[in-house]
């Protein structure tokens, strides 16, 4: 019976009951984790094959590896990350581990350089400003917040960001440089923007000539079904509309091989790519190309690549369906309360009732179950409606999972009865 | 016999000879490189056993290597570093392939953040000045000159920079924020700082509180033979001074394993690394731990790490000493020329006559013998006498070198000789 349709006896009586389960969950003194979005230990192990020798230190075009040398990575790499990314070669630049650092360093990049050649760098310029669709990654929200730029919660919807509003402010506003966008199964809803919404991404007529879309890319591959969703290529759309450098797209392994030891991309239209170059060659000596060459000799090319994602989504879509179908048999009572199912990526995200999600958050942490901080994927972690739960169903092994979801769903209808009482 | 003492007629007979000389290798269309600080084939082959797959990739704390965690590296990596730059495992970060790269965020950093937590960010100053020791290190010349930091040359001594100097800039001049120091065998001379130089170092009184050394201690076990220069523990005499947090060091294993496929570390004081700390979690999800992995297991401990620094020493020493004769037999004989005679790193450093190194470059180029430009090794490119070469031997094989050196002496002897007559 659905709680809107509960006597006030009914739910006290309900309160009650839920209450009684959740002191049972308390006696078992749990320690389990639902926060993040990290792979399980048996996903590491489908990769195993990669930590062995490679066949031979040297790159297709004959560099050792070994050495000094190839600023933008090895070919082989840049076609793979190409390949997968949907642009030429010529257009990538293969890094280290972590994607992450490439968006902190595009960001610190046009704070102390400009956007492009000849930009005023942003720390010259009175305000920054950035579109932040919510909810949306904590991560890209703390890099944001810790460079002192104003943050713009953006509505996100099944088909992507509001692109009215997006437009609105993208074209109005020139203290407006950049918006984070997770175009495939996002962070953490798991929606992928419609061709509708790339296609506005890409015709973007910004008031600022500095102005970037960072499009974190980061489950490009990452379905957990045969048929995964489809994101239309944002570098064919913003070349089509003569654009290509509206964007910066970024990607890794981290959730292909190992999040520990991956190598990651970026890719945009020539010009940004050039003027990027230009600042790394006297950033760094060069990114560890010994580990891009195990990761194309491992991955290969595509469609085998494609074949070990299966792999990865063998193992992730049981625990998918478990939260899912646990919120389905429990949740489905509860006003006002919504769930993501999402088609791939990792994670869910549950909407509770109003003022619901910290206390659910509190309940489950007193119980031993860890979830992402109520307001974290928000910017300055205020979700406004304290409503919004980010679960991570990927690292604890089925049978925990199990376990943590049923805390969870005691604790949501915990929250939400003692708000209708 | 000594150029000083030969008459007119003679130094024109001399240059005629040399002019044949190098006219025979003009005819022999060479291809030779000594510009670049890279290990040879050879020395990549010895350490061809770190290729092979890690016993098992758990650090010794349990962290699963292939996996999220450990933003400040592997308790195993942080002490082997630890060790070779004797300093608290505590005090050490161990990151990814390129320490230039920890460097340049180092400056992005105090840029943007500042030098320490509440300091004022360098790009809200008015000026920021480094002193840069001279002849000196290209590649940190080009990361101030990229920040439009201006530099001051600071003259290099065998026993370090000219410290009385140093002290009257840093101590007088507030907007003076750091210096560049390659203190071991440094890049160009191979002089190793003296234990006065290091104390006088660590002493600093810096009229800017945001100053800080830049000490790069990039070949800190890179000896040429078994009585290695010894320098002083720069940690251990600024925490005696009380003044810990004065240096930042920099280290990497790319001339001790491999250039494109190492790890790298920094050291500092508690305060420092706490404020790198809380910049770097935001900036990067984690460096590559199964690269730490790979490298600890292989070179297990200092002392074995010592053994395989003495495999690279008995390939580059008859490099080195290739350099040496040559110059020894060849260049004794012009005036106002001198070289260094360094016992490790990467480099000797000839010093010509006043406005005989861009000559000389030249020849050589023309000859098909690539040395690092003239002028490089100091701030904006400008050597003030245009009298310094960095020779790098380690690249090519003793043989090719041979007939490298040769060209390169025959060039100096003609620029010296059409100064003279």
């Amino acid at each position: 019976m659905n709680y809107s349709d509960m006597s006030h006896i009914e739910l006290i009586a309900e309160l009650e009951k839920q209450r009684k389960i959740y002191e049972s969950y308390l006696d078992k003194k749990l320690n389990l984790n639902m926060a993040r979005g990290k792979p399980g230990a048996d996903q590491l192990e489908i990769s195993v094959d990669m930590q062995v020798d490679v066949s031979s230190p040297f790159a297709e075009d004959g560099t050792d590896c070994r050495n000094y040398g190839l600023l933008d990575g090895i070919p082989e790499a840049k076609r793979l990350f190409g390949t997968i990314l949907e642009a030429p070669s010529e257009n990538v630049i293969v890094c280290g581990n972590s994607s992450l650092n490439l968006m902190f360093d595009t960001i610190a990049r046009s704070m102390i350089f400009g956007s492009y050649k000849g930009a005023t760098p942003w720390c010259k310029q009175e305000k920054i400003k950035f579109l932040c669709p919510v909810p949306g990654y904590d991560r890209h929200f703390a890099i944001t917040e810790t460079f002192g730029i104003e943050m713009i919660n953006i509505p996100m919807t099944p088909e992507g960001p509001d692109m009215d509003l997006v437009e609105k402010y993208v074209e109005n506003d020139s203290t407006v440089k950049g918006i984070w966008c997770v175009p495939k199964y996002s962070n953490p809803d798991g929606y992928t923007y419609s061709d509708e919404t790339v296609r506005r991404f890409a015709n973007l007529k910004p008031a600022a000539d500095d102005f970037r879309i960072f499009w974190d890319n980061a489950y490009v591959v990452h379905d957990l079904y045969d048929e995964g969703d489809k994101l239309l290529s944002i570098y064919d759309e913003a070349k089509k509309a003569g654009n290509e450098n509206i964007f910066i797209m970024f990607a890794s392994t981290s959730k292909v091989t190992f999040p520990g030891s991956g190598i990651s991309a970026i890719v945009s239209g020539k010009e940004n790519i050039e003027f990027i170059k230009s600042i790394l060659t006297v950033q760094t000596i060069g990114f560890d190309k010994m580990n891009m060459l195990r990761h194309v000799e491992f991955l290969k090319d595509f469609d085998s690549l494609k074949a070990h994602m299966k792999r990865h989504a063998e193992i992730l879509r049981p625990k998918f369906e478990t939260v899912l179908d646990a919120f389905e048999s429990e949740l489905s009572c509860l006003p006002n309360t919504r769930w993501t199912r999402p088609r791939g990526g990792y994670f869910i995200t549950l909407y509770l009732d109003k003022n619901c999600a910290s206390r659910t958050f509190e309940l489950c942490k007193k119980a031993g179950v860890t979830l992402t901080n109520a307001g974290a994927t928000f910017p300055y972690g205020k979700d406004p409606d304290d409503s919004v739960l980010r679960i991570a169903p990927t690292f604890p092994p089925v049978d925990e999972l199990k376990v943590a979801v049923a805390v969870l769903v005691c604790a949501a209808k915990i929250a939400t009865l003692e708000k209708l009482v």
